[in-house]
């Protein structure tokens, strides 16, 4: 595996990520519902536990849209400047889809029989159980998951996206009409960068260094 | 920007998203601690809110330590077959790093002056006081989109991961003396597929599809 056919992508992978950054100043370019589409198609690649897929994505693209959503987001420009916005959801019922879930790993021959099946399904309908907080928790990992992916399949098409995290999600959910079920977990912006955009100018903001961040073999007792 | 610098990445990236699956069996090879390194440098590029990066990772390659982990893991196998098993930490103190962050932002002309540095650390501060499930949600949100760029890094190094939120985490917190401070969000196993391994043959695995995740312009009053 060392002369990997993966090893062709290496370079331009570690581009994408390397180079992504965070776009407040977006270009007029209207972006073709084709290559949303191809964003949003690369997402549903994502991993997540027992392939559950709780993520769901409002997309806005109308002027009205996109000023609703920048007022849910204390007025940040960028959400009205960019062609689009995502308001990127995550269903907190983790057994929303276990059915079909579960139905194929027996069709695929990843289950040995039905029983299985059933205990599967019944195993993840008693997460229902939780406390909201676990399954805000639950739905918030798998979705996050989800929301870089979309960051990388944008950049992979030539789009830049700026996540945030900073919003009321009380008034996303009325003015959006989100069904209490969906935790709004962030919301992306998304659009071509304009010339000279932070994506391509300005220094780059600090990392913190990889020693830091990676404990091998656990943590020192000074740490 | 259609014909973007960007397009030229655009099919090794959509290869690495939509080829990445999660690895149980992996090779018997031995991953090069500068290709391990190499991954979670990439890792540090993620976006977070504020550039807050509360993510860190524990690597664990000792033979005992994936047992340990195996352990933490409802004995999961491939958990010990694989060459490097890692424990995704997100630190729940929200201004860890808000000094550094906020300095960098200053020094590269991003803030004005000391004042508004200062106001944005105390604010940061202030998010101490938000309940102990607010900061665990927080965390998991910045540090699932680190894991996600793990899982791509590596993809792009010809290693296979295998992501996991079915452990113990108290478990884990034990075994490995995590400090309190940090939210153990996942734990992913690495390295090289073996041969024929799920990574390569196999069916995939069903993905909900792309008009049933995305709404354009907000929820129907029928969904």
């Amino acid at each position: 595996m060392a002369e990997s056919e993966f090893d062709a992508t290496a370079a331009e992978v570690e581009e994408v990520i390397r180079n992504r950054r965070s776009v407040h100043d977006y270009s007029d370019e209207t972006v073709a519902d084709e290559t949303l589409r191809g964003v949003f198609d690369l997402a549903r690649y994502t991993p997540s536990g027992y392939n559950l897929q709780p993520w769901e994505f409002v997309v806005l693209r109308s002027d009205g849209d996109r000023e609703a959503l920048a007022e849910c987001a204390h007025g940040q420009e960028h959400v009205v400047d960019a062609p689009v916005g995502v308001i990127v959801l995550g269903n907190t019922d983790p057994a929303a889809h276990a059915d079909r879930v579960f139905d194929d790993w027996l069709a695929k021959g990843y289950l040995s029989d039905e029983e299985t099946r059933d205990a599967l399904v019944e195993q993840v309908r008693e997460w229902r159980d939780r406390s909201e907080d676990e399954n805000r928790l639950w739905t918030t990992r798998s979705t996050a998951l989800a929301a870089m992916t979309v960051m990388y399949a944008a950049r992979s098409k030539g789009l830049s996206t700026c996540p945030m995290e900073g919003f009321d999600p009380e008034a996303v959910r009325e003015r959006f009409e989100i069904p209490d079920r969906f935790e709004p977990v962030m919301l992306l912006t998304m659009g071509y960068p304009a010339e000279g955009a932070d994506d391509r100018e300005g220094p780059r903001k600090f990392r913190r260094p990889v020693d830091e961040i990676v404990h091998v073999g656990g943590f020192d007792d000074s740490e």
